[in-house]
């Protein structure tokens, strides 16, 4: 990706978020499971949305295309357009480009914008050479069509996928290794479909476990035992730490497009149940928390909270309560967050909370009792007390937030605060999270302090540190993207401090994105992903957190294209 | 509809409900209120589905067809065919008529299936002389066309078609009236789009109100004050009893086709929240109960008990709650059933049960804590428990149970039951429904009886008759639909009596049935509707409960198409 910008506007921000998944049909490729019906029709072509399954007319009014040309497009669409656009182009970060609209606009103007892309977020498809001058005219003519629809996915399309690899009865019934599994780090190797488990104590491999593709999450199940991992196309793999070599014992396709994972942690119900949220088609699953067996699945199309309705509202993040035996579920595009009751998956009990629009990914507050929830393209915090099933509050933020889970710590001036830091600006907000004891700082973006720039994905503290680290990976200036900003939580006034974390690492050319600092157990390490291509050396760079000096690298051929990395015992927790 | 055949069977049943709704498009030229953009697009054409709005593409595997013969399908689908096969054409009643498999089987057979129909309910439209064979011929090649989606009705079209006619500081403060309004019969003239209110002492109309076609039903405010009725085309008329001459002060469009109105009835919430349910879009909506005006959407697009997603799951019936501040809200082809909490409409929560596919009409049982409604394509009746919010039972029954709200009183054998007559038998079931005193007979068919034939629609009684009465408007045979049969409640093994009622009506020539028994407040006397065709006269038949003989004939010009009625007191307590 060339970019003469080094701004921290969110043009070249989107344009690099786009071409991440360029690479997705390679989990198809790689991917020798059982397949249901309708994900077999969805890949039929080689690709995830080749043509057979979906229903697709000729629009009388639109530009002509061949055959050949609307598959093309499909593919690029896909690829390039749908994460910000949706699926059924009904918009979300991008705008909406159903034929009601494309078509008014016409072929040249669409050319146009799609070669040139636009100050507000739309990437220059055309000039920056990712798109040739052919490829540019057929997306013009593609948008004017009707959007395909992929096929749905029922609990008859999960069950042919459904293997359960290893039978829980066959499961040992006591831990069979020596590993300090509490310290492991579950890291997502992204373009390899894979996750690397890395003894945290001694920095070493301990398995390379095959998953769906670009796993987005790791969890831990409540007692720390399993973990679960989901890939963007929608597998979820359930691995035993409990194994002498901790492997996959379950897995299962959800859909055909996924992005959350999460499992029961109220008292009782530990381990019990599952939860996925795909994007594709838009609803979750609830399942069993020790194979995987689909029990429930639930649709999240509906209304907004504008009263109008959504055919593609994507499950964006899931986290389960501490205060009740509750999942909280965000579906982006409606803006509703559920809170989904399990204890009788027959009479099924759900809260559904009006939220504001564009749910993105959040994280609990320190006390675990309040879920904040980026809407990111609405720029605001949504902020769910979980133990009274009410929101407590919609908080206006910087551009485009991205906490991942956010970062909680003790302001020296305003007491408990949830952090985030944000794609669109290199600004980081700081919201109180007690309304007890400071009340009047409670849900306020009490301190807002700059960065070293926008394209920020995550932010991170422990609460044994005061130290809060910052990324930059998607910012176009490569000094930004190449290293991490950290701050003194109680000398904000002092500014950042840059560490080069990609010259660390010692790896040769192109492009390496520091991403997602990742607290070990202790709390007294931060581990960081350089991520390189998939054909040239990654690493991760461990940074002792008291000195913020270098403590090692790893490094090792399989460590393909390392992205997030979840430490077992602060996620199983939710430290963060 | 000329039928040679005189059986009991489903299908002349089918063929008699499939002409019902010929007339729908006189609501629409008949209506001269506001409208909102969804809803004149969607008429536009002069015809509810006419096609501006609705995504049209050509299939370009279906036969062709031209412009005006895409439109003139439509309408025919619309009015013959959607009721039983859903406007997406995903099959409830009838079977599924999707493209995949319309396509497989080709126009002659198509026309052949619509010409002669089939002994498994499907009428024959061809030689029923209901369609010609150039129409016939369309039908066969629009089926294999793509489904039009009609479109969707946002919180801002209902608002657009919201008319606050007396606003709530005009309204009386006290009743203006010397009517005994606890007697009132709310009577649906279903072909001129009105409804009849008649004083139940005197017998005489108190006024016609102009509503939306073919009102579904009329249901009263907890308090008594109010009176909803909703028109097939989701025109729903609030109406205040208190005035001088009781009319409209509130109306509004929820939608494109409905069929379900009903008000909050917890203590606490008397008059305080109206809810209605749509056929199109699937979704219901909850208004303020004193103006109409709306206040939270609710899509019931989701997963069938099976886990397969439906696009249309039409709201069937919905019931106010006793037991707590809930709607009971029935989705027809999802077979689930939504108790909607409405303590908080902003954090709204629902807990959904899974009944059975395909659930119509129902009721309470005779301590207001039951729900029993019919999953009458599944020949089933679902109980849900309204003070647990459980499912309690599904109880098997006759062919196309089709209870209205049932009918319940004691047997003199099994003690409380509460029962259903059928469409597609003559059975009548009993279900015990006191799992207390009568554990042993709770949740079964404890007796089943023998009426008059298929066909029948209502069966009533009151707590203070001993009789059970029960029409058959729908049997092909005119003796039948034009006569009641009543049983003695001690004394079922006589059987039943047969009353002429259409010929106590004296009226002149032509189909005269009658339906829908309606008992007074003081449960002394019985109405029926003798219902003719529009261009004929009809009449309301009053019959003395005690001596089962003739006590009154209601006729008047203005008087078309009366079919159901409700009486204020009986539909504001559920005495049924």
């Amino acid at each position: 990706m060339k970019s003469s910008r080094r701004n921290t506007t969110i043009r070249p921000v989107l344009a690099l978020l786009a071409i991440l998944p360029l690479s997705i049909s390679l989990a198809f490729a790689q991917d020798d499971k059982t397949h249901s019906a309708a994900e077999l029709k969805y890949q039929a072509g080689g690709s995830p949305l080749a043509s057979e399954p979906m229903h697709q007319n000729i629009n009388p009014k639109a530009p002509p295309m061949t055959k050949a040309e609307f598959e093309s497009g499909k593919q690029i669409y896909f690829q390039r357009c749908a994460g910000c656009h949706g699926v059924l182009r009904k918009g979300a970060t991008g705008k909406a480009l159903t034929p009601d609209i494309t078509l008014d606009k016409g072929t040249d103007y669409l050319k146009v914008f799609i070669n040139y892309g636009s100050p507000a977020g739309m990437p220059n498809w055309g000039t920056s050479g990712d798109l040739s001058d052919k490829e540019v005219d057929l997306m013009a003519r593609y948008i004017q069509q009707e959007p395909p629809v992929p096929p749905e996915f029922s609990i008859k399309d999960m069950e042919a996928t459904w293997k359960e690899v290893i039978p829980v009865a066959k499961r040992p019934t006591k831990k069979m290794n020596n590993y300090n599994i509490a310290n492991i780090f579950s890291t997502t190797l992204r373009d390899s479909g894979e996750v690397a488990l890395i003894d945290g104590d001694t920095k070493k491999i301990i398995n390379i476990v095959k998953t769906g593709y670009a796993v987005h999450i790791s969890r831990t199940s409540a007692s720390g035992r399993y973990l679960f991992v989901i890939g963007r196309d929608a597998r979820i793999n359930l691995i035993d730490l409990w194994m002498e070599k901790p492997d996959t014992v379950a897995e299962m396709k959800v859909g055909l497009e996924a992005r959350s994972v999460e499992t029961s942690k109220f008292k009782g119900y530990e381990d019990k149940y599952a939860i996925a949220g795909d994007y594709w088609p838009p609803q979750f699953v609830i399942m069993e928390g020790d194979t995987l067996k689909p029990l429930k699945i639930v649709s999240t199309r509906g209304m907004t909270v504008d009263n109008e309705y959504h055919p593609e509202p994507r499950v964006a993040s899931i986290v389960a309560s501490h205060y009740r035996p509750e999942f909280v579920v965000s579906a982006k595009e409606t803006g509703k967050i559920m809170l989904v009751d399990y204890k009788d998956i027959n009479n099924l009990k759900t809260t559904t909370l009006d939220a504001a629009k564009f749910l993105h990914d959040g994280g609990l507050d320190s006390t675990g009792r309040y879920f904040l929830v980026a809407a990111n393209a609405s720029n605001k915090i949504a902020v769910v007390d979980t133990k009274e099933d009410k929101m407590a509050a919609i908080v206006n933020v910087g551009k485009t937030p991205h906490p991942g889970r956010g970062a909680n710590f003790i302001h020296p001036k305003f007491g408990p605060v949830w952090a985030t830091s944000h794609l669109g600006d290199e600004t980081i907000s700081m919201i109180g999270t007690d309304p007890v004891k400071h009340k009047a700082q409670a849900w306020k973006v009490v301190d807002s302090i700059k960065g070293q720039g926008g394209g920020s994905l995550f932010i991170k503290t422990h609460p044994k540190s005061r130290n809060l680290w910052v990324d930059t990976p998607l910012n176009p200036d490569t000094k930004l993207s190449q290293s991490i900003a950290v701050f003194d939580i109680d000398h904000f006034e002092k500014g950042y401090v840059t560490l080069p974390i990609a010259e660390w690492a010692g790896l040769g050319e192109g492009a390496k994105r520091i991403v997602q600092p990742e607290y070990n157990k202790a709390g007294d390490e931060v581990w960081f992903s350089v991520w390189s291509a998939k054909d040239k050396e990654s690493a991760i760079v461990v940074v002792d957190d008291k000195t913020r000096k270098l403590k090692a690298v790893i490094k090792d051929p399989k460590l393909i294209t390392p992205t997030g990395k979840f430490n077992i015992n602060n996620t199983q927790h939710d430290i963060y």
